[in-house]
């Protein structure tokens, strides 16, 4: 594979969709083919799931469930999309991957579904395949809930299941995407999201360009 | 639990549906409470898994992102449905359950997804907790899908996306259930499909009173 693939993780609140926007946009003046993704939900039967996942009560069922469903959204995400956007020498930018799986399921509930059964979904789904370099978005996740809630207020957007979980939730999640941070030098970078876009994004140009050949 | 859980296990048109609506009718007339159900699909959230499951085309995803799909359904099955109902006393009837994912994906799609992998996801989801009795329908599948194709027809079904699979699949299958229930006799019985209905129940109902204290 040629292309390369940059995942974007973090809270909910923490800037990675404007940021990965602003990436896509510097990597295209550069004349690089660019494919902007997400997860869930990044091809047609992604979206059904993602629909599934992030609407309704925060209880609608529990988190081996959840896991299982953000696994097979995974393996028909890189099927059919993160596969062969690389091949043909893309680079594709994903808004959430594997990390946020890992971050939400083990460390926000608590192990409810073990890291080892996590790790075990990751390699039916994915074998060997690894991100070229993920960014890690860091912020107190009082400060992203109000950004994450202020949008959806005004957005009137309904994707807030996440956002009506209690705090201490967003605080394990925060530790554990440190925590995976910590354990994966070589393929993460922790980011300052409590800065201005712009700043930020120039953080962002700055470690892409260190660690991957533009 | 002191309710009685049986699953009812087959190939397309072996009339699984039309034995547990006769099993289900002839309990309750000895005064127990019936649970009717199915797979995938047996709750609200699963409803909308089975529509993705079982519409469109035969490729829209892989065999590893469907046997994803279907833990999660079960998962979702089990906590909602079966187990509650288990708790306070009822016979659960199942139109399918894990051993149609195992003969699908295992023996179907010839090991794209492996036994190990689906013993490990039915851990999972569902612990050390089996069925009480599984009913298998047996039937060359010749018969099978012309019965099965011939009602959709006339009903204007959509669910036909196992029936678009070839006939060596559909052989293929049968010969899982017919593993399948080999390997486990103490709680699988395979029963000749190829009969008029109410033969059929008569041995349904020999079972179940054998097996299991009506």
């Amino acid at each position: 594979m040629s292309g390369r693939f940059i995942t974007f993780e973090g809270g909910e609140g923490s800037g990675k969709s404007t940021q990965i926007k602003l990436l896509s946009e510097y990597l295209k003046a550069k004349n690089k083919t660019v494919v902007l993704t997400r997860e869930p939900g990044g091809t047609p039967v992604g979206q059904e799931l993602r629909r599934l996942l992030v609407t309704g009560a925060a209880d609608k069922f529990d988190a081996t469930a959840e896991a299982l469903l953000y696994y097979a959204d995974r393996r028909i995400h890189l099927q059919q999309k993160i596969w062969p956007a690389l091949a043909e020498g893309a680079w594709v930018l994903s808004d959430r991957f594997a990390d946020s799986t890992m971050a939400y399921q083990a460390y926000g509930h608590n192990n409810r579904v073990t890291p080892q059964m996590l790790n075990e979904l990751y390699r039916l789904v994915a074998g060997d395949f690894r991100p070229d370099l993920t960014l890690i978005f860091d912020l107190n996740p009082e400060i992203g809930l109000k950004r994450s809630l202020a949008r959806a207020a005004v957005e009137t957007v309904k994707e807030v299941r996440f956002e009506n979980i209690d705090i201490e939730f967003h605080h394990r999640l925060r530790r554990g995407f440190l925590e995976i941070a910590g354990q994966d030098p070589e393929r993460c970078v922790v980011l300052n999201a409590d800065q201005p876009i712009d700043k930020l994004h120039q953080d962002v140009i700055k470690v892409v360009t260190e660690r991957l050949k533009i």
